[in-house]
């Protein structure tokens, strides 16, 4: 299926027609461009858990349209609490996912009779949407103003459109700044195991004009320690109240890089990816993935058949290896439980 | 072609026949075991460059060979110089190719005539062979005493019989303390971009019995991090006289997050991977690769086409990180100009 007219100017990754969400999956990126037509919440969890939609951001708003469908469909209030547990439970650490679930939810009991629900969960979900893209802007203007002097960027993954619909995260923060200064250089993180740094972020920063190459994930820490990078700029799937965050794994090992050489890690999202309930980044659930994911690389295999594997899908990067926390509200730095509850206030 | 006699009992990579040189094609492992006959120091060299033959020990065996092969055909003295040259010049970073390229080359020249020359160079080849194999047997059993407290290690790139020929470094020592233990457990680095750990070390591993699980590169410093590894064993391609060394991409990354959580990283390789005419790291060659290695992952392409990218081979790890240095003349902790020395002397 070709691309919503509304998705066609740039990367956005999903598009509401008012009853249905169109998604871009974003496993057959870069080669193929296929929209997906999610009719209802089943549809929307299967998207999720296999990463069609992806991006701590993106599943918060994902989440909240698949609860307005639930809220269009369900026939009573236990059906739709059943749709929006396992939506919910699609995906563990990003916290944005079950906040925006629970948001819907709470909104469409409020308003009976069913009717009244479904229209209340789908202004609810598009208002997340719309706070989403607010957000994004706001945060990728402060982010460009912390890092302005920088030039030469590292980032990891994707955190850019596909991963946020909006400029709310890390890649949010380098389109920003790009739009401030032409000479900017990124180094990209394959991001191993699903690569989406070769195949994502490579192909937005070559839609934005932004000059990038690409290295594998191990290259990174002596990048760093040669002097070739400015700032590590990243994004985070959930923040503890003491600065805490998870993120694509390989970003701790960024942070203990970036510290070595005295360089910042800049973390960039959303308020709705912070949970302040999580005292630290002890308490964050790690997703632990198949074995495929790690024994292939794009469908092939890279090992013998049967080995085992660890497959953490996320890593925990202390507060103070992050030289800066980046939100739409204003930046917490140092980060600490006293400048991330500042922020939250 | 199927594998020489004198290889078909263990996973050793090469074979010499007193002629030609018969060498384990690892680019196809784990899928396809291809034996290759190297019949001349020009194939010698492409076998090199391209990665079938590779690991710093066996580098050095095998241009050995390459340069017995050489004198027993080559015309004159400048055709000689020139397939030292061809063979030294092959890949940068590992100093026992050119030393050993050196070390068979003197002799032959300080043995006219020609048919002396060629027999001699073919006994300092052997003699370089023969000597490898002592080295890795001392060196093994030298780190198994360091590491008999270890029971879950973490190693990167393929360090075993297959890129030593011999145990003269990492894998050695893993494979010599299973010896002592039987509930020895390894984490493996997949090692990208050319996936040597996924790849290879598994393979052996398995062969050997060990267990093992593997792990993405990025996902190494956030297990060590969470208490998963009690040391980090790796070989090394060039020692410094200071100690600092060059090896696979990614080590000094695992140097950082073993350091951070205080435990051990430690190297192993040989005293003919030592060159201690350089005083640091910072003046050893790390060789920069192709893109396509980045940008494929076993063949398939990772990243939209024409996509920019850097491939560094190797990373620069400083003493100060390296917890132990095991050679088989002795064990170099800590890690400093002073304790390399001794070990050289």
């Amino acid at each position: 299926m070709s691309a919503p007219a509304a998705a066609r100017a740039a990367p956005v990754p999903i598009a509401w027609d008012g009853r249905r969400l169109h998604a871009l999956d974003q496993t057959l990126l870069p080669g193929r461009e296929l929209w997906l037509e999610l009719d209802g919440p089943r549809a929307v969890v299967d998207a999720i858990v296999r990463l069609a939609v992806r991006g701590a951001p993106l599943l918060g708003v994902v989440g909240g349209y698949g609860m307005a469908m639930a809220a269009a469909r369900a026939d009573d209030e236990d059906e739709l609490r059943s749709d929006a547990a396992a939506l919910a439970a699609a995906r563990p650490t990003a916290v944005n996912l079950p906040r925006a679930v629970d948001r819907v939810l709470a909104r469409a009991l409020a308003a009976p009779p069913a009717q009244h629900a479904a229209a209340a969960a789908r202004n609810e979900a598009e208002a997340i949407e719309a706070e989403n893209l607010a957000a994004g802007q706001a945060l990728a203007e402060r982010g460009a103003d912390l890092l302005g002097g920088a030039r030469r960027l590292l980032t990891h993954c994707n955190t850019g459109l596909l991963a946020c619909g909006s400029r709310a995260s890390g890649l949010g923060v380098v389109a920003a700044l790009a739009e401030r200064r032409d000479d900017l250089r990124v180094l990209v993180c394959e991001t191993r195991p699903l690569l989406q740094g070769a195949r994502l972020t490579t192909w937005e920063l070559a839609r934005m004009g932004i000059e990038h190459e690409l290295i594998v994930d191990a290259a990174a820490a002596g990048l760093i320690a040669a002097g070739e990078v400015d700032a590590v700029v990243t994004g985070f799937d959930r923040a503890a109240a003491n600065g805490d965050v998870a993120n694509k794994v390989g970003t701790y090992g960024l942070a203990l890089a970036a510290s070595a050489t005295g360089i910042p890690l800049v973390v960039a999202g959303p308020c709705a990816s912070i949970d302040a309930s999580l005292p630290s980044g002890r308490e964050i659930a790690i997703e632990q993935r198949g074995a495929d994911e790690v024994r292939q690389a794009m469908g092939e295999p890279t090992a013998p058949p049967g080995t085992a594997c660890r497959n953490p899908a996320f890593d925990i990067t202390p507060a103070a290896l992050i030289g800066a926390l980046v939100t739409e509200r204003g930046v917490a730095q140092p980060v600490n439980a006293a400048t991330v509850a500042a922020l939250m206030a």
